[in-house]
């Protein structure tokens, strides 16, 4: 285990961490930030630490942070301290928290999702926007999902946004990232119902016939589904919508039967 | 009506149209900026205008945008082209919309709501996110909902970021600002039943007995609600929360709860 102090903005472990912001950069060094006590604390608890953990030197002490920085110790982590401005820079925040761990990047290949391990999963196509993302993690965790499955090119689960906005959800969910023939492939390798969110051939997402392992398949946020991925699908229900617009907010959307089949199947 | 063009960055009318992105100058001019082709399309089918129609003159001719403009010639509003690039530092972004609106803000007064007009409302406590109040917007438009009630320090709805979430339920939703009391008080002289998401002495959401007009609560996205408002709530219900996290993003939480209220009392 090492423990340093760092006093200068280009120190090189500054610029990695920072470099962690950028998906490009996340790739090659296959890790990620999370930053505040509270998504360290969820990570914690899931059983995962971070390689590196980040504090401020004038942070406050908490009980949590020093369980948090023991086990990191223990684990044979490194920890790191230094000013809040050079935290600043590495998480880009003016009011930023005062504690963020790199963690290593987990498999999101579909080989390593067990759908036997829940009955209700989530999906999203081309979904693009992090915060929904991250919503749609925490609203898995909430129906007790398995997981988010991501279909061909959706934004980065471990950005920072994403990971923010999952709560804590990113430790405790499955994530899967797969073009469609392949999701396809290995879905109907097993058990599984694939149901589309959709306006076309569909029923009441009320009264469908939802059935566990049941994938919950959401579009992309501005065109929804390419109508073959609708096709594909075992179920297609509607929602209601009763007013100007024709579709929801995509982690919306998601909620709602993610809800609408836990009530049927349970979790 | 007037017309012209702007050719220099540091133009009058482009600050006026840039100090618009700030709350405490749309406060001052009552005026705020929606951008895009499609939201300017969706307000006109509601019949708001834009005062001032701003356009890139390098743009691609659109009926939608023939149209848009010949409406707001004929109500005597201005219109105003300029470059991509200064287009571009009104609205901030850097592929900017090649089109963009002046609106006047309109009434938020609780007064103005006309609680006999919709079954269901949305209210949010504290709602810091205009993404997240965007979407509840967005969702209330989905549902049927009358409008949707700000209580207490919430994000402006008329952000940029807001009225884009919204999806141009901004121009189909009513919209209230109010402190707590002031909401009591109105909500008291009328017909309605108050609803809070919650986790204390809560019945379980799918099986309340929601009634109309509807008032679905929801609290601030990190500390929720406070006990006292819950308490003066006429029902307490709760939404299954099978993982680790205690809570669901907000905007989630009031989507949950207004589809499952359609579906008992319909819009």
């Amino acid at each position: 285990m090492s423990r340093r102090t760092i006093t200068g903005f280009s120190n090189p472990t500054v610029k990695f961490l920072r470099s962690l912001r950028d998906k490009k950069h996340r790739r090659r060094e296959q890790r990620f930030l999370a930053e505040g006590l509270r998504l360290l604390t969820d990570a914690r608890e899931c059983g995962r630490l971070p390689e590196t953990l980040v504090m401020a030197t004038g942070r406050e002490s908490h009980p949590l942070l020093t369980a948090l920085e023991a086990d990191v110790v223990a684990a044979g982590g490194e920890i790191i301290e230094m000013d809040e401005d050079i935290l600043a820079k590495v998480t880009g925040k003016e009011n930023p928290q005062s504690v963020a761990g790199v963690f290593a990047e987990f498999d999101t290949d579909l080989a390593s999702l067990d759908r036997s391990s829940a009955k209700i999963w989530l999906v999203a196509q081309s979904l693009r926007d992090p915060g929904n993302l991250g919503t749609m993690l925490r609203t898995g965790d909430a129906v007790g999902a398995g997981g988010l499955i991501l279909i061909d090119d959706c934004a980065d689960p471990f950005s920072v946004e994403a990971v923010r906005a999952s709560m804590g959800a990113i430790f405790t969910q499955g994530v899967g990232q797969a073009r469609w023939p392949e999701f396809i492939d290995w879905l109907r390798q097993g058990e599984g119902q694939l149901v589309a969110a959709s306006l076309r051939n569909a029923q009441d997402y009320r009264h469908a016939p939802y059935a566990g392992p049941c994938f919950l398949l959401v579009g992309n946020e501005s065109r929804g589904l390419p109508e073959d991925y609708e096709d594909a699908c075992d179920l297609r229900v509607t929602i209601p919508m009763l007013g100007r617009a024709d579709s929801l907010n995509a982690a919306v959307a998601g909620a709602v039967l993610a809800y609408e089949a836990l009530a049927h199947i349970g979790a």
